[in-house]
């Protein structure tokens, strides 16, 4: 990540802000607050607003419940009993606010969580930068075998590098054309005086989806939870991954109680379907179980056994 | 409103924080944070927490527009042009949070809008307090002969005595058998130690829709905008349009630029249709025009001629 | 539940349709669609519309995944691939419209659910019902001594008559008085005709909690089965529950296969926090495992062992 | 537009069906259930999916008012009262499901429409189509001098011939060297069989935003008349207007009166703030009025006069 001069100095002259407030603060997350944590090759997240913390979990849930709270004495014993039996709307009483810089096909995967607000860099109106995602080569992965959504061996080699060159010089070359068509370069100089440029509404046509963009996301403290559940699950695609495990860190430090707790019940946690439940309580109770008497399919089979991390799988 | 001494200590301990954040801050805002603000009879709103203020929209707007926004030199003409042309999403990154005592009737109205956050006090897990809504006598009024949702004239004399009579010993003595059912009193104590009381979820639905409760309601500023158009219109039930006046004054405070724009472009505004275009179109060319050549309904005719506050009524 | 004869015949004039449709068709549901399904006392559902069936989320998830999809060969297969790993956007290609008369307090519960659809009868613009609930009396429970929110032991003999008296007598005399306010009686006749009546928007706020209302609730396939298995949980109160359990019926006629994976993952499942994984584990592997060395709360503790049904509870 | 011969197969399948059906029918929708029609170069809109139609919006509101409906006699005049009043929710009872094929550029501007059910091709586990857009002639303009996100004149001859040029091959190059790295063909044939092929999730990042891709996109009627309003108008990017300008078409027919009550409160109406409502007044009435005793900024008056057709425009 290469920040320009300008974004530097913004940075610095946020971050040099010291307001009086009557509202509740998260001394943690104020710690980090505005920086940049890079992300790829040119990506980042930044906190750059929130409102709330733990105690404003507790506070809504004992409005919610009244006199009814009072038997759980502790703020940790009530954030988690919310989590555990998915008293969801307490969690929506903390929000929180990001700058991000991502690929195009990230943006794309990203935006289907449709619960945030999003002010995203418009192409209509300004100059994309010119910065494009090249993968690292230790994730330059085969398209997996038995997943069809997944990646499978890396891919090595003269076929890497292939590959890479092919990314950068396609990413340059359909670049160089965007500004060829708007007759202005990336840092605004017009390339031919003569000429008006095409609409930069059309240009952008020709950028590849690896091209960055950027835009303010806001959330709050349970949807953002429901999409780091599952994109820091190791389903998700490697690229939306590192950007969602980046933001778990700053959850960490905003709301540390409400964090345990969701790494506890959700990121660690299991789901098992009814019939799945039979099997396990054969097995506790010493019973005879295998594939052929669970009830399960192949696949369910596997991912039960590979869930528990025994080695029973059905091929 | 009465509050109880708990309620008054606590939020004077709220009041009495002194943070450090790095957070952008509404200065006005913060000078009348968890304040108590009287609504009816027995209601208030309190803002207890709150995200962003006008500075928020435009740095919003600035990194969707880019280089685009740099001609409009000031934060004011910005916001007012975003308000004009209906470019929502910026308004979309303030935040609000308010603590709200409201009559059940009017929460039901209330809760009807979707984006919202909300934690209500539970009458499954804690008594409800014994307060409820009498209308004041200048509020009184008969149901509307032209107006199938609207108050007509005043109902005064004996008739409003004999209903606020109706009213009040209907609250009382559907409040005094709740508690009888619960065999517990609304501070806490026990009717009869040889009993057991109803479950709350129960005896909760001998209440009256005049029984008071409380939530937290946290929304973004055009949502919240949105709320206040409807429900500061005239055509609002009396009872919510208080609530919705009392937090219009909290915005102006907020977000005083886009409270002006909102009041200029939303609230003393006014939507033609094309049919009423083509009307006003003639009347500003000084060419005849009436009611039979307008192509307009009679009430589409009446409802144009008055917001213009023209006479020219057809009946 | 009594219909009005209005009622009945409208209903029968609905179900007597014949029209052509291109549309895919629910065999089984349509043989129901309008038919009221009692519930409680003087409530009911009816399913009054619908959108697509099993095989709309068979073909919106081909769309998605395209050729990726040949591989599962059967449409059962691959909607309980997606139910169990949750991939939700196909669920949301089905939608359902049900009309509702239900109690005031249920309808409070059920409108927290916000991504939905709803028109409802407005006391603003028409009189009310004569109805309201009364708890049958198997249903007349304590406060649950351990847990806030639920019911304990039956309340039986005189204590549940003074109740049901209470409750009736209530219900009875506000709505009386609620007519008298009107000056209108329930079935629309004048009470005196020298008189005018009280606003339908304030006389409205007279009646209790139990009084009937009624609603058009529209909702997509997702959504609702996220509605069905909050509202089907046994801690759910009852009374929602009721309503919960005669949708889930027409969720078995509409969309049968999805309906068998919903109970299979959901309804009968179980979720594990990471910390109850690792008591299962050690339970299957024979070792040593109690609450002692289990890092789980008494109440977490309790709660994994009842869910498997075994009696190792901890007090 | 090219339909493979798979496509027009299924279309005529589906167009073939005759099935009964309880529900209410909208006779013109049903006539193009099913056809694709040709949107830009390669793309196209199907109406795959409705319920409800005009009827529907009725018996909503009547459900709502009740008895309060009944002086309205028809449903025509009902529907244009809700419509100009904004009372939004019947028009939520009505529900479509649109298949449609568009260039990525394109989705990323609709997706932003937050309130609709999505399921798009997903080039994690397929190969996304040959096929790109490429602009007509006579959409090639240039970037407005004085509107930063609008069009301005028509490019012509050899510039335009050269930016067609760039647009062509840099879609083929990267889409050839999609195929490359995919080591597999559009057609599935595989390129070199002693070769693994790259992930999909990968390839995919080498393409240009003119790519088409596919989804299935559901939602109500009152969002989709939001979401035509503000995407038939001229502000909208050409290519997103035309997919717009197709879909009211369809709109038109099944919901005719909903569709000419919105043309006549929305698409040809005129929202007035109150500065230029104050404007109209003193013109109707015959007193000066001039920019400068307006009380509005240049760019309002010149909007203004613009919208009645006026010529008083300031520079």
């Amino acid at each position: 990540m290469k920040l320009t001069d300008q974004q530097k100095k913004e940075i610095l002259e946020q971050q040099s802000q010291q307001n009086m407030t009557k509202r509740t603060v998260s001394v943690e997350l104020e710690k980090i607050l505005y920086e940049a944590i890079s992300v790829l090759d040119h990506g980042f997240i930044r906190v750059v607003d929130y409102m709330g913390e733990d105690s404003s979990i507790v506070q809504a849930a004992r409005v919610s419940y009244g006199k009814g709270t009072k038997k759980v004495s502790t703020d940790s014993g009530l954030i988690k009993y919310l989590m555990r039996h998915r008293h969801t709307t307490p969690f929506e009483m903390c929000e929180i606010k990001y700058h991000v810089k991502l690929p195009i096909f990230v943006a794309r995967q990203w935006i289907r969580h449709r619960t945030a607000n999003v002010n995203e860099y418009s192409a209509r109106y300004s100059i994309l930068d010119k910065e494009f995602y090249l993968p690292a080569k230790e994730h330059l992965a085969a398209q997996s075998k038995n997943n069809r959504q997944g990646r499978g061996n890396l891919i090595n080699g003269k076929q890497a590098d292939a590959i890479l060159d092919m990314l950068k010089q396609d990413a340059e070359r359909t670049y160089k054309n965007y500004e060829e068509m708007l007759n202005e370069r990336f840092d605004g100089t017009t390339i031919d005086e003569s000429k008006d440029g095409l609409a930069r509404e059309l240009a952008r046509m020709n950028l590849t989806l690896n091209t960055y963009t950027q835009w303010y996301w806001k959330t709050d403290l349970l949807n953002l939870l429901n999409f780091l559940n599952l994109r820091t699950d190791n389903h998700a695609q490697y690229e939306i991954r590192t950007y969602a495990d980046a933001m778990l860190k700053t959850v960490k430090k905003w709301v540390p109680i409400a964090y345990e707790a969701f790494v506890d019940y959700r990121v660690g946690g299991l789901e098992l379907s009814s019939k799945s439940k039979l099997v396990i309580e054969k097995m506790i109770k010493g019973q005879a179980c295998n594939f052929e008497n669970s009830n399960l399919s192949k696949r369910e089979w596997n991912e039960l056994m590979e869930s528990f991390g025994f080695t029973e799988k059905i091929i």
